[in-house]
């Protein structure tokens, strides 16, 4: 709005001067945030976050006032409570099968989705993985984005059939392989040298790798972010025998991009070996409504050639919510959290500790999972544990799972012993809580009451 | 909230009797909503739209006020403003790789998305499709939901290879295929008689079957809405042959429900023959923005077998939409819709008759296209009719598409004659344009002038 | 925003061009709203007015980011709800008792102000009130902006002590010059030549006027807008008689503004006599919530002297909302909105004979009133009036009234003879009805359904 | 929303239950609100406060879905912004010019402004004035509040010409006595003993009542919060002498309740002496905008009374933004930002002592007053204060003030000398400067570093 030439019957000049140029500072920083595509220092205020998205809404052609659409797509929102919701953006991102191709009649919405990319990189930068080049949002959950990412190294290996996979027993993980139509080759975990953690069976990678036809393997896939005692798999080694294999290598990073120590693994992992993709959630690392994962890479192409396998145009109100969260919270904010987040993890560290000692539990040395814990339990008798699970729930704890060597599950023809615990090998039932990004220290305190309470009653139930 | 108990210092007891009784018809439309899910007759106000939505979401654990959460995913939104937006809806849908599952931790979000494909399926009936028997709204492109049921469909034909294709220059369209993994067989449109319409090649699409092994054909896929001249495909033809063959046929239905005259097709196809699925837009369809498909079958299990692809929790957004605008219209709103497009695009039609006249210009006939309309130039000179596209857009006309017989497009690796054109024949150039749902009799009108103007203008260039 | 300087990296330049172009039209709006300080022509969006809003509001200092608060008010808002439905404007309007002050620290609140009261003056000279030369809006009901009113006049005539008043039976009328005060002289209405309507009694004025002090006369008082079987008051005769008397002439115009009939009296009454203020409803003429007056006047130092009675700083919550309204509606808007209005008062009215003349009720003659009817009944039992009202309210029927000449009432220690019928005389009990600015076919039509329905009930009841 | 008929297809039983039980414990605040109508502990959540908005707003009659509308105010909201903002309340509150009587057309309007009432009457307790009986928000500016206690107690003393005024210089609070057509007597501070605060002239105002004839004095108006040097009135002292004389006593306490010192005085005031009504800002001690004021009293018929005096329906705006603001807060929340506040005021004190040694200036001892501080500049020229007045305010430091003994002023025919001082006397200019409730530790280092910065320039100047 130009202010220059309103009456003084309105304002007296002099007042107005003053305004106009307090105006400045937040002039500047939309400014800085369009040349600069970096994430501010510092969040924004709410009414300058909507203050620029409303301006690029205004740039998509359904929001021209006097625009007539003729065509078979014309972002026409019937509902106002709709159009509200999403600021009017109707046309989504993408094009022509090319999530990253700008639309010539969504100038707003293509700005907006290509600089949340541009802020997601600078983000994965800060975290630790400076060397990475590329990345996108993509409109679907980490497995089908996993999904797409399988199809489109398809081009890349037309003879590829099989997938090297780190056994971790997350049922989407797996099905992203299978829906793919691909068929993975399970290298089940182990616990090294009596280690309570399992970790990453690099000689039977190895082993696999030899008996196979190397056209015909797509890739390795590894996983970092798990349930304990699950570790983070060894990128680091499965990255050096990617290079070696000349094999692409992709990481479900699902929830791993808020913790600097996973990020560190996938920096060095590229350094000393080979990364191609890396694929993390929106909604567990940033903090808003599931439905979004973020595909990175450490070649432009490599990545831009997921982006060219998505048949349509995508939903951009993921990349909305991402850009929002991201401009509120600053690189300071984002930071902050996962520092915070580190902090609250060995918070419920101690406290489990003290409570494995009161209650004759052990809380499982996990050094490689820096997320999440499992508290075994020894002492409980056999139907104690879900018990225990389904009674933390309904005291309002969620998240926790309680996890005990059981019967054998099938998924899409594959038999999984002992599912749930990610090996074949067996031991007592244990709990597992997690400290992710968000968590507060009164999440911590009331879990840890609510067991004791639980865990005094079932000591009397014996 | 219960008003009975409050004290007669705030309110007289008899002016509170008479409000709390006018709350009834509300309590009662929202009752018959979760009984019958059925679309409601009428459309709601937003309030009462707004006010089912925050008591579903009040359902989910996130927003219990004594709930911690201790996992790895606890739908923690940090941004208000996105909070906002989702009315703190944060799980998603779906759940272990199935996107039709409930989620424990999140009652009202799942509640929304089964309600949301309940209220579909009615639509879908009152379309006309009344075989219909079950589903689902999936948040991705209709592309990527094409490719989704490609894919599903391999673990029930898994030497599936080839799909037959009926021609249509829809670059997503075709990716869909190539993206999932499989070869195209591309059959070429034909003018059937010097028709002006391109029809369905049913011949070669028997030629075809007759020299592929059957069990290595995955499927026919048909198209319904498209530009004209072409015609929507012969769904009722292609239906049988799938029949006859025991072959799944997949349509390509991506901005077909809005019209009856489809509906109808389809609902005639699977009677006499047969239809697996059918894909189509929201946002064409139903007035939201990009970002969702819906998968209909008439066989539940088939229906079901493709949410089950899905790999991982998808985005509520999409339901959270298509959910709001279907209670906001009630089913006489959005047949009213319906039949005000026809209307409209009659209205389109007699306006380019005239116009055709005019100008020695040729509306062209496609009886078999209920939706888009061509106006062929020949009297203009070569770059004419590309400079009249840009210019009626730069005038605020979109949508509009000017096609003319132009050099081969390489996609994927298939090569294609005359792109945009759906044939290998060549005509003259022509225009076309949608009367597509919500279109207004200003938007016609406004296009029309432009037109006009643009002509006379370009008669005087010659 | 400044696009200029935007990366192609975000989007292709060409793309960007087209899309700055399309928001001149905006531009445009908001400057000419700015300089020429007039009701639009036609309505804008809602997300135009939001944009002016958020960046008047952006002007308070409140709202700067840099700012710091030292004083006693610094508009701090607490609570985020409440933030957001004032667009963060907290300061209000007026200073040091000034109601058309401009604050320093309040730039964008003042601006709103004046703005309003811009486009108030606007309105009223649309409407038929070309003459008036000031307006503005007061934060308070009508009755206490009349109260104002009064106050200020004391300034200009200290020895004023008595209003003459024509009696209109509506309490706070009545209280705003007690409340003020003042002594008021009661003029009954009279019945004209056996008319059914009610009129104002001039030769009492006179006599009233010749009895009294002139010094000691503060105003007299008229109404336009009131309930059936009133008729608007003469208010050309009363302004000549308040010119050729030489006293202030006060008009309670409280619902007028909405009627040309009113409004061309009210310029008819200045031109040929005097009237010195106008006050009227912002919630019953502009469709807003109740709370806020409009004070208009023909000479601005008259008006002007009431907005600096205020004491105090005044709430900006009634100036955003009829800025927001004018702004929606525009000029044409609005005075749709008035000849809808009048449009259903006919529809009304012949609707109200037609079932007199079935039920052998009598609609009342009252050409003066051009928005409220009354309906007499002669045939009903005692107390079956009273019921009558009743009943139709608990049938969602709201606003008529049932008026039945009855006992006196004392408010403030004057005595009212049969208070409601605006006189002392009598007559059967009548039921009113308005057909005021917003209403619809739809309320007339199931209005006189239930009507109908009670009549035959009755009916049968004797 | 009644879920208990929800079929198993929307959700399992089970997972149901236990959401549903979750509601439980908003529903049991709702509960609480409603039956002891008493503020909160703890502050509700947003979608909690909204919840219970929309369902009161469900109550008016606007808002039934099937009332028709026959009257000449119906609460119509023609501008959906508008609407929204409002929650779609239109009725406002109160009735036939009482601000207190429920209005049946709107009962949630109602019960809002009632219980609004009654969470202030809580409020005003928890600061400490327990003896307080009644209290109501008046959706007006404080100065006009004033104005219409004065009018309301004119019908308890018809005589009443003379208000005796403890002087402040601030011109709405003078307004208020001569807009209401009272005769102030102006009593001027003193400064005792030589101390630097300037303090109720108690001697003259015995001298004063002497001389007048007593029912001739309407009441005696004395001030609390104000800007230092001038204290609070000595309140105890004052209600001492309004009792023995039988004069009301009206307190002006614009922004006292925020101060438990102040509300102690009160308290105390009336336990020995004579107060009848208290006025204050809503926006000055409970941080909403502009526009609302609170009468309180120790006798609920005298409270009324003023009610009563109100010619009108009010605005309900003011009372929902203290209700929405007051349940955010809860009452911890509000005594919380009371301590802040006294924390932060002597935070200030001491900054500005230090400041003061360092450029010799003199902080001035007010123990009277425990919001504002005056910082008094010997070593400054004379015209440099108004300078650096003015410089703070271009550096982004709102509220502070700069007052030097000048010229009289004249207020409606009353001169003021040395306008500002609150007093006769003359001395050097000082600087001004209030922890408010809200003032934050930022707002106070921000001040304190541009004032040195400001004060080394000016000694270079110099």
């Amino acid at each position: 709005m130009d202010f220059t030439k309103i009456s003084d019957k309105l304002i007296p000049a002099n007042y107005l001067k003053l305004a106009v140029e307090s105006q400045r500072p937040k002039e500047i920083r939309i400014k800085e945030l369009l040349e600069k595509r970096k994430l501010p220092e510092d969040g924004w205020s709410d009414d300058l976050i909507e203050l620029v998205v409303q301006q690029l809404s205004a740039l998509d052609s359904n929001n021209f006032s006097h625009n007539v659409g003729l065509g078979e797509r014309e972002a026409r929102i019937v509902c106002d409570l709709v159009a509200k919701r999403h600021y009017s953006l109707g046309h989504g991102i993408g094009r022509s099968g090319d999530l990253l191709e700008a639309q010539p009649k969504a100038v707003g919405s293509s700005i907006l989705g290509q600089l949340t990319n541009a802020l997601l990189l600078d983000l994965i930068h800060c975290m630790g993985i400076q060397s990475c080049k590329s990345c996108f949002l993509v409109p679907m959950a980490t497995g089908m984005t996993l999904t797409l990412c399988f199809l489109s190294l398809r081009k890349l290996r037309p003879k590829g059939k099989y997938i090297l996979w780190s056994r971790i027993d997350q049922k989407s993980c797996f099905k992203s392989m299978t829906t793919a139509g691909f068929t993975p080759i399970v290298i089940n975990t182990q616990r090294k040298d009596n280690e309570d953690g399992l970790s990453t069976n690099l000689h039977e990678f190895e082993t696999r790798i030899g008996e196979l036809n190397n056209e015909e393997i797509l890739c390795i896939m590894s996983t970092t972010s798990c349930f304990a005692p699950r570790n983070c798999d060894d990128i680091i080694k499965l990255a050096e025998m990617a290079k070696h294999h000349n094999l692409p290598h992709i990481v479900n990073n699902a929830y791993g991009l808020q913790s600097t120590y996973i990020c560190h693994q996938l920096q060095q992992g590229q350094r000393t070996g080979r990364i191609d993709l890396i694929v993390q959630s929106t909604d567990k690392n940033l903090l808003v409504p599931v439905g979004g994962a973020i595909v990175a890479g450490f070649d432009e192409a490599m990545v831009h050639n997921v982006a060219k396998s998505y048949a349509g145009r995508a939903s951009a109100s993921q990349s909305l919510d991402v850009f929002m969260t991201l401009l509120s919270l600053g690189k300071h904010g984002y930071l902050q959290l996962c520092k915070d987040r580190k902090q609250h993890f060995n918070e419920l560290k101690e406290n489990l500790e003290t409570l494995a000692k009161k209650y004759n539990c052990k809380l499982l040395e996990t050094k490689g999972n820096p997320i999440s814990l499992a508290l075994c339990f020894d002492g409980l008798s056999v139907d104690q544990p879900t018990k225990l699970g389904s009674m933390l729930y309904t005291r309002g704890v969620s998240g926790t799972r309680v996890v005990a060597p059981g019967p054998t599950k099938t998924i899409d023809g594959y038999e999984f012993k002992n599912w749930g615990t990610h090996e074949d090998l067996e031991r007592s039932p244990y709990l597992t809580a997690a400290a992710s990004i968000g968590i507060t220290s009164k999440d911590i305190n009331v879990f840890i009451k609510k067991l004791t309470e639980l865990l005094e009653t079932l000591k009397g139930d014996k």
